[in-house]
């Protein structure tokens, strides 16, 4: 038989090291977000193909892993694209099944409304070095909450927990798109161009102040836009004084409380937060997906070059669904990233109980095999972790193996020493 | 825009209550089976279409949700049927992936090697209720052990886990498909016909002694062959005296070593058990799939007619990925049963940690929800939830509201009380 033994391109089976991380990061994320208030919920791996290709998805939608039609709704011979082939797909992100997910399930769900998702989401990317075409994703978002309030909780909860994985210095970067509008507008550029202007924004760690300038020229900008525009971020500075700084800039095209929220969102999350991080404004921070309406946030971590999670409110998605809006606000951390960084590390798991393993003479007679058994039965119900196997001939190299799994203390069973 | 809030046909959104019951179940199951020492594993949710119709997944195969090639690979023009659409679909169970993992990882893992699978699986049943297109299974296997300690570890970390659960009085069907065959020789019927022996005989619970004798009759088998079949289950108790009797009546077509051990491996388990359920000797457990090749168990629930769980012995797959066969058993709790009894009990889940929800007056001055958050993180700290909303116009329906969600500590926030 021809059985294929690798796992599907790009997608990984996880060992039992990388998993005991897993498991591990996943229990506290859910106990230090069940602290925030927050609720896990699941919703489908495979949604509407509908939903999945509704623009909300930017570029992921070119990845969508689809799914075939089946039975009597798959007419081959009549089909002219994929199109007809095709009525679902897997998902490739949380947020869009957490819109559908709620404008489904509004009324039986608290107002405003925190939700916890932790689950796979597949993307037909090319595979590289440490990207998976399927990987857990894990969001907490906020749905009905208008205020600052979300933003606070948000950043408090998820710094909270990644103090709580030993993981410190770090930074959260933060702005809003309705700042990064108003510097757009405020230097001259066209409206219909923002999107492309911010493109290449979002280049400036890369490609530094001059690549930035260099790629708006080559699309034809104004000079002048271009110098006012960079002339503003070498005048920003990323603490509160930036924030004012943009304030009284952008007086004429910035509603002045989007200013003065922010710096209420950074000055409450560095006095209240409870790791070790600093929260920083950053007017380069685009956050590539369209659908963000205020705040966005980004986290930095030296250890890793580049971003290990972000968010943003989104307060437009969910009336796509309902045809109300719904204030939203919503922060994922990068958990594959999280537990790479772990492991990597070598990082060590607090454990409370021990790990044993029995190991007994082959052929034990079974009123024997009875008493090794009832003595594991006490030992298990106490928390202990007990492996029971038949000894090997070889039994150095089993103990060895044994102990690479964790089993450090040995019990030995013989047939005439019981 | 036409975007759809119903999940996709026969899948199922998650609310929090359920949800909480799910994680309650799956730590219970790491923590208990952790101790009999399982590791968790995990494989991709998408596996190689030819691995799906390898023919080990018997009925199942027939319910792949497919999907579609990408890119250059998807020839629409050129194909001529379904399978040359396709390159991989969505796994039906855990077990056909285990085996690909093992053979995949085999030198990465300890001999033998106690795995254990949460994950879910798709199937595209006809949708009915109670019965969902995605759903949870959750297996341990022990590979690599050819003796009875697995069935015995397998059983007691299974029983162990549903007294855990405050599941009692349920009962271990237990029978060795040799047996099963061995029956069937005695008997008279041709080997070639036993498969549709087996699946007459599986309506047992149904159709009784009689529907079993009209079919085996229907089929065309020789009423001496029947009768002598149906008289043995008539005399087989369901004790360790039915095993006895089988052993000593199927002497000259079966090895006595079969009956021997599956006595051992009941007496041990009803001496050792820790949790209160009584195994019986069932010689019309068929067990549906055809790898089997030994001992075969079920879980049977008064409180829900039907099995809740179910496995054995199967020495063989792991042989069609590496060559070598490799010996394997395994036991599948019925996740979704489970979660579906514990809701339908509306079981409590004990927590340690209160609830509390902090309700804050509209409008508050930054400084003072500074205090209010500076409470709630030492309260979070502490392992308290703490959930903060803004304080609503219709305060007793917020409370309630959050009453349901099991908020039954209220702190409330005024502007000028502070």
């Amino acid at each position: 038989m021809a059985l294929k033994k690798k796992p599907v391109t790009g997608m990984k089976d996880i060992l039992p090291r990388e998993m005991e991380i897993r498991n591990y990061v996943m229990n506290m994320i859910r106990e230090t977000y069940g602290t925030f208030g927050f609720s896990a919920i699941e919703t489908p791996c495979v949604e509407h193909i509908e939903n999945l290709c509704s623009k909300q998805g930017g570029e992921n939608e070119k990845l969508i892993f689809k799914i075939l039609k089946r039975g009597e709704k798959l007419k081959l011979d009549k089909a002219e694209s994929e199109a007809d082939l095709v009525d679902s797909g897997l998902r490739y992100d949380l947020t869009v099944p957490l819109s559908r997910y709620y404008s489904n399930n509004a009324n039986e769900l608290p107002a405003p409304f925190k939700a916890l998702q932790m689950g796979n989401v597949w993307r037909a990317d090319r595979p590289q070095r440490g990207r998976f075409r399927q990987f857990m994703q894990c969001d907490i978002d906020i749905l009905g909450e208008p205020t600052y309030l979300a933003e606070i909780e948000l950043v408090l909860a998820t710094t909270t927990l990644l103090g709580k994985l030993d993981f410190h210095n770090f930074t959260i970067r933060i702005n809003d798109r309705k700042i990064l509008k108003a510097m757009a507008q405020y230097s001259g550029f066209p409206q219909e161009s923002f999107d492309t202007v911010f493109i290449i924004l979002d280049k400036m760690d890369k490609i530094g102040l001059e690549g930035v300038a260099e790629e708006l020229e080559k699309e034809g900008f104004a000079k002048d836009c271009i110098d006012t525009y960079l002339g503003m971020f070498q005048e920003i500075t990323s603490d509160i004084q930036g924030v004012r700084f943009c304030k009284d800039k952008l007086k004429d095209v910035l509603d002045p409380k989007v200013a003065e929220d922010l710096e209420t969102i950074i000055t409450t999350v560095e006095s209240v937060k409870s790791a070790d991080f600093k929260m920083a404004f950053d007017p380069t921070l685009v956050r590539g997906m369209s659908y963000y309406t205020g705040p966005i946030f980004e986290i930095s971590m030296d250890e890793f070059g580049g971003s290990v999670g972000g968010g943003g409110r989104y307060d437009e998605m969910i009336g796509k669904f309902t045809g109300n809006n719904t204030s939203a606000c919503g922060f994922s951390i990068g958990f594959e990233r999280i537990v790479m960084l772990l492991l990597e590390r070598d990082y060590q798991i607090p454990t409370k109980n021990g790990k044993k393993a029995y190991l007994i003479e082959k052929n034990m007679p079974a009123d024997k095999l009875l008493k090794i058994l009832e003595q594991a039965r006490e030992e298990r119900n106490a928390g202990t972790q007990v492996n029971i196997s038949i000894m090997k001939k070889n039994k150095k190299f089993q103990k060895d193996q044994m102990n690479a799994e964790g089993y450090t203390e040995f019990v030995e069973f013989f047939r005439d020493k019981m």
